[in-house]
């Protein structure tokens, strides 16, 4: 499809658009002219060795000469582009499987080889975000059937690198979230590699919650490891907790996150395909999966939960998973930090078995791998938190994280933000009900994710009894814009925290 | 919520992203920096009269200094931005009608009230794309009941200017498009307003076909007309020819009509509420719509027809409109000409009563003028088609459509495109199938609608006696590239006519 006539040299804008592919040509080059192409036409780029689709602003200033090509950052990498490179510009050839994504929105039944076609299509990196968008929409809503979701976990196993540990056995756990500050992974992690299992644990960072285990653990150590990395750690430590996107392991995943995050939702199939497409890829046999359930959880009712209990573990039987779901307690927030690095500090105090750690993230993460030690065979049923206890208790736990955290490069001690500001109880009562969602929302408004050290630090929990002007939270943030901005809400939603 | 130190000053960039509100500011800019925003942050921009949201691409090059602020045309436009402005930057509040999106992603029943809110912020710029899309989406496939239809038809009608004609009966036409080439609204509105009726037409733009009316006209005459412009046209010829767009009726349907293009979509619940709220806030009082029906026509069995039938006029009725639904053949193209240049050029030959002129769009046109003059009550039942046939053969039509084409500012002679291929038979036979929407897809593929002079030219139709080497159809294209691309697809896709 290129013709000669369609080069243009690049030149370097900067322009950082995330993952965005965009292009820039002037109005007036000969290539838009020739071609047609007007403003935000999909277009493919081309370069010797790779090509990527982009969308195409039109520049009508003297940013770019008539023969010059500008990208976006993404889009410069992914061809690796320098200044003065030839670039080939043409049309965008039909997008297939785009027939299947209007299928969906029309209410049919997708297979296998749709699904596949789509995921490649979404990797390649051939969606727009209206088309991204779309796909998500037309899955989410109970409108994928369970076998639909296993093959869309299929396709999405096969899109990326996936990972093989020569062991029988390889254990990982995932927790649906939704309920704030509920960081048990990486203590699992530690208690199970202390234990002898193999745990190479891949997380994602957050969709719609103020920290993922990726952001909180990144506080503490290098998240972002090359697949060799990895492989490199868990052979030597028998367990990580890494960030999955950069591993390449369901690479769909990543990409369609992003839009979830953009729309604030994390629909049934799309969750069940994304965990376990993640563990699939990443070489686990024997997975055990937390479900909170609670009136502001992500799982509203035990109906909710048993129906994605029976799902996960039907899907994970469809691709070679032995899964184990986990029913939990999720009417509030789980320890005392919600936010990343408020969250790493309940993770060191529970390790160390200081005196003022949350006892219910402790708890909380005895049950899942005690769950993990009976699931992978090797701790007799009935003795899995027993032996969990123990290896926490006598600091082998500890040992163990640590020497993970140096093994992926780094240990840091975690920092607290600067702007902090404390909110009290506007009078004396029993605490009866803290919105997990409110309190999350606060949460992210603080700054959390973006701002590690940003977030909430609760000082209470259900059923307490609460004196006048005690002070029920702290926020955390970075900047003075972002207290502020947390703060207004706060002042607009007062039944967060409800004292009766 | 803007703070002082919030202030950037204007730089114009000069980037046209057609219709999406961009900001770029410099990675080390004060701002991004105190307020913590990155690359896609939506944010909301100020001046000290009015504000818009966009997305944020950060810059890490010198095109802009940290204390500049470069905004996308439109952004820009709407801003009525000039160079060393003073802008104000701060978060973007949450978005609550957010909320029913998701609602309705998850199935839920939206009232009145929710469509309202949603409209309205789309019609503030406040929806990403990816919004957008999830909307267009979460609304599609039958997934709205005849109640949202009609709340939503509602909202899109307050949702923008309302004309008043002081007329008791005001006629107007629509066509379910799908059928390639059936371009009789501006034979209808000629001959109507010939007779005396009031058809002020507001037509779209093409959403998935190779032309929209409105693009077809726009090759005969000016399309974009302001409000005050429409009346005075009407005021004086009785009818109009235009582009609904900027007449800011239904503003929210121009904004959903780019995100349903993109997907190649257009679900029945935005189609119904598309029309009628086009032609409610046109001031519109008895309206007939067409719905062409065939294997390969939009819709495609009659008993879709005529579901879509009892809806139409079910929200006709709720929004106060007397609807008139007409179904008709759908299983070839009407006229000869695909395309908005080759169309404009059949009505042209119908209006004059060219000996080639196609007879079958003459046809078409006189049954939706007889069905409209029928509807109004100012023709006796039976006697609308005759009426019509009059009309057009005694020469008023075609002198009605010339008053109007300068009424709204200009008469301009189609002209053909420069570069023509011929697609000739194969072999003889019976013409047996065409196929609508690969012969629309070719005619997109060589262009059109945005090169105004693209398109097919048929020569043949269902049923012919073909001879080998006989020219079935060509190809018309402004650049050899679409030419190509054309011919590409053609090579690929060989049923696109049929003969046995």
């Amino acid at each position: 499809m290129e013709q000669p006539s369609n080069i243009l040299k690049y030149k370097h804008l900067g322009i950082y658009t995330q993952n965005e592919n965009v292009v820039y040509m002037r109005e007036d080059c000969h290539v838009c002219i020739s071609e047609g192409f007007e403003a935000l036409t999909r277009i493919r780029i081309s370069n010797a060795n790779t090509s990527i689709v982009a969308s195409l602003n039109v520049l009508n200033s003297d940013i770019l000469m008539p023969n010059e090509i500008g990208l976006s950052d993404s889009a410069a990498k992914k061809l690796n582009a320098s200044p003065h490179d030839t670039l080939y510009v043409s049309h965008l050839e039909p997008i297939d499987s785009l027939s299947y994504v209007r299928a969906k929105i029309y209410n049919q039944k997708l297979n296998y080889s749709a699904f596949n076609e789509i995921i490649t299509d979404i990797v390649e990196g051939d969606y727009s975000t209206i088309h991204l968008s779309a796909f998500i929409t037309a899955c989410a809503g109970d409108r994928l059937d369970i076998d639909e979701i296993s093959d869309l976990t299929k396709a999405m196993i096969a899109s990326g690198k996936q990972l093989n540990w020569d062991k029988e056995v390889v254990v990982d756990k995932h927790c649906i979230g939704g309920l704030p500050g509920n960081r048990t992974t990486p203590l699992v992690v530690a208690i199970v590699a202390a234990y002898g299992l193999t745990m190479p644990k891949t997380s994602s960072r957050a969709i719609t919650s103020p920290a993922g285990t990726a952001d909180t653990m990144e506080v503490l150590t290098n998240v972002t490891l090359s697949a060799e990395e990895i492989q490199t750690v868990v052979e030597k430590e028998g367990g990580c907790f890494v960030w999955g996107g950069t591993a390449q392991l369901s690479p769909a995943d990543d990409v369609l996150i992003k839009i979830e995050k953009a729309l604030d939702i994390d629909s049934e199939g799309q969750l069940i395909a994304s965990v376990l497409s993640k563990k699939s890829a990443a070489g686990s046999t024997h997975v055990v999966i937390d479900i909170p359930v609670g009136e502001t959880a992500k799982v509203r009712s035990t109906e909710m939960a048993q129906k994605l209990k029976n799902h996960m573990e039907t899907v994970g039987n469809a691709v070679g998973l032995n899964v184990k779901v986990v029913i939990t307690d999720g009417t509030q927030p789980v320890g005392r930090g919600i936010g990343p690095t408020l969250e790493a500090i309940d993770i060191l105090k529970v390790l160390k078995n200081e005196v003022d750690a949350p006892n219910d993230l402790a708890e909380r993460a005895l049950l899942l791998a005690g769950g993990l030690l009976e699931l992978s065979g090797k701790v007799e049923k009935g003795k899995g938190m027993e032996t969990a206890q123990q290896i926490l208790e006598s600091g082998k736990a500890y040992g163990k994280f640590l020497a993970i955290c140096k093994a992926q490069g780094r240990f840091t001690e975690p920092i607290l933000a600067p702007y902090t500001f404390d909110i009290k109880a506007e009078k004396s009562g029993i605490l009866e009900r803290i919105d997990n969602r409110k309190i999350a929302k606060l949460a992210k408004l603080s700054g959390a994710p973006k701002s590690k050290s940003a977030g909430i630090l609760l000082n209470t929990h259900l059923g307490e009894n609460i004196k006048e002007n005690q002070v029920l939270y702290t926020i955390y943030a970075e900047s003075k814009g972002e207290l502020n901005y947390a703060l207004e809400y706060k002042n607009y939603h007062n039944n967060i925290i409800t004292i009766i």
